[in-house]
């Protein structure tokens, strides 16, 4: 049996558990998938997630490890069928608590085959393991962090604050759907505020509605620039239930944390100004990297990885035409 | 003289003033215009901006009053060159005091004319006073908040982080350029995170740098989705300085404030997923709009001005191929 060593929230006894068993798992969205589970509404379930690399990862994982993962999308726990849900309701989803193991990983694929904001500008693969059971001050606060397991890497302090970076509910398809990019049912959303407390509201495609969850990160910046968070199996506890509100994508109400410290801090930001959003999103997050390898000592690969853990995107302006402004934010707090 | 009403830093005695005098106004950025001032690197300099419509509108200012200003471009105050500064170096601003009047407007282009993030859907012009002189308790503390000076507008307390929204140095070209879409060397950025103790480094292109600013906002939310912030005349006190760092577009220290009570609060977000990032801002702010307006009971144009003002756009994810994530948040707070 797996330790779980950090709760973000007290979870309350499930009402369900879904354990790390291949009946309850699911690799594609399907909205003709039978339930793993089916539950009435208001009900508590456990959900045992995998992370993004399926457990075949070691803790001290090389790039030739992560070539090696055989699985073919993102390991989803489930799907909850929720009695009487229909087409044309919306699932509300209460992330209640997550539980980690200790331990995390980020990747940088190698090259334009493997994704990420910058695949031309990162050939190479990259792998490093995180320690999530360490504790820092930060901000003057004793906080939970992740640390860089490896002993060569740099000393960076990024705050938990674990979230599912894919959930959702199946959507209506003749056929099984990728789990890569999200939709307007949800899926692989990555939105880093979906923390312990936050409520979700998605829209229902299927009958039942067909949750699941998976792909859980200890921490990320908004963005995810790499294409990875610390990416941790992790338990996950949510209450589900429906709701009459009429959405036509996911909606959610949350707590934060809106900063690492959860309070304003000193940050470091690079704009980028480009007549394409997508463009702007490049210059910023350039710049950024730019930044902490020539003024902070990172390589260029682990500052990849730092800015998809910590670093947030956000869109300044999209009104003055004909130029963008997106702004990359680091707070200072996360080097050590 | 116009009274000052409110310093949000206590601005240090400054070596120069530019007062609101035409000698120290332009409306077009040119490398080729005389400095109203030139200054040693280190001098503290007080710039008195007009607002983004040149002080031509009333205090109750009407649709009409807002389609009657004539004004060709944002009234900038400056050029100030720096001895000693050349192209190639970066212009170093430390951002030390706003002081607003007491009054604000957002506005509301008519249509596709008039630009902002959804013109086809307000085709009719909009606009709203904002009274920057109370306070109210958000989130358990007392704050010098913006309220809609219209008796019949809704009750909304948005905390003041001021800021100018057009600062930068003179670009590097033959003609006069717009002062609407921000460049490699600042301009219109709108980045609203340029607050009271932010420290803006910007590339210089032009002898002296010519540095200027105006455009001040009582508050913003990133995206500024309406094309206003709350505009607002202030008096602007800033130290400038030259640095050697090596930069390709400007580059700030902030200490926020990152949520409008400056620490973790309630926010409702919604979000749009798309396969272009313009289309998911759009989707998000929309269901935004629509959030306010179903559920809060503003009207589409009001939500669409209170989006402008404090709710903000990040970038959850751009990885997840074929579809991004684009956020919107609005801070719980502000809903007196």
């Amino acid at each position: 049996m797996t330790e779980r060593r950090f709760a973000v929230a007290d979870a309350p006894e499930p009402d369900h558990r879904l354990a790390d068993d291949p009946a309850n798992r699911h690799y594609a969205w399907d909205a003709d998938l039978d339930p793993a589970l089916t539950v009435a509404p208001g009900s508590v379930v456990q959900f045992d997630c995998r992370d993004a690399y399926d457990r075949q990862l070691p803790r001290e994982p090389t790039v030739d490890d992560v070539a090696a993962v055989d699985a073919d999308g993102h390991p989803l726990v489930g799907p909850v069928a929720v009695e009487g849900v229909e087409p044309g309701d919306t699932l509300r989803v209460d992330l209640l608590a997550f539980e980690h193991e200790g331990w995390g990983v980020s990747t940088v694929p190698a090259g334009e085959s493997g994704g990420g904001l910058l695949p031309e500008e990162f050939p190479e693969p990259h792998v490093r393991a995180w320690d999530l059971d360490g504790t820092a001050t930060v901000g003057g606060e004793e906080r939970r962090v992740a640390r860089f397991a490896a002993d060569d890497a740099p000393d960076v302090t990024v705050p938990l604050a674990p979230f599912p970076g894919n959930l959702g509910v199946a959507p209506a398809a003749d056929e099984p759907q990728s789990t890569m990019p999200p939709r307007a049912v949800g899926g692989n959303m990555d939105v880093k505020h979906l923390t312990a407390g936050a409520t979700l509201y998605l829209p229902v495609e299927a009958a039942g509605g067909l949750f699941s969850v998976g792909d859980c990160h200890g921490a990320q910046g908004d963005g995810e620039v790499c294409i990875t968070g610390i990416e941790a199996p992790m338990r996950v506890t949510a209450r589900l239930d429906v709701t009459d509100r009429a959405i036509d994508q996911p909606q959610f109400e949350t707590g934060g944390p809106f900063t690492p410290t959860g309070r304003d801090e000193p940050m470091y930001a690079t704009t980028g100004i480009a007549p394409d959003l997508m463009d702007a999103t490049k210059r910023a997050t350039r710049a950024m990297i730019d930044h902490l390898h020539e003024r902070r000592g990172f390589s260029r690969p682990d500052a990849y990885v730092l800015c998809s853990a910590a670093v947030d995107l956000k869109i300044s302006e999209v009104v003055d035409a004909p130029n963008w402004t997106v702004t990359a934010y680091l707070p200072e707090s996360v080097l050590a």
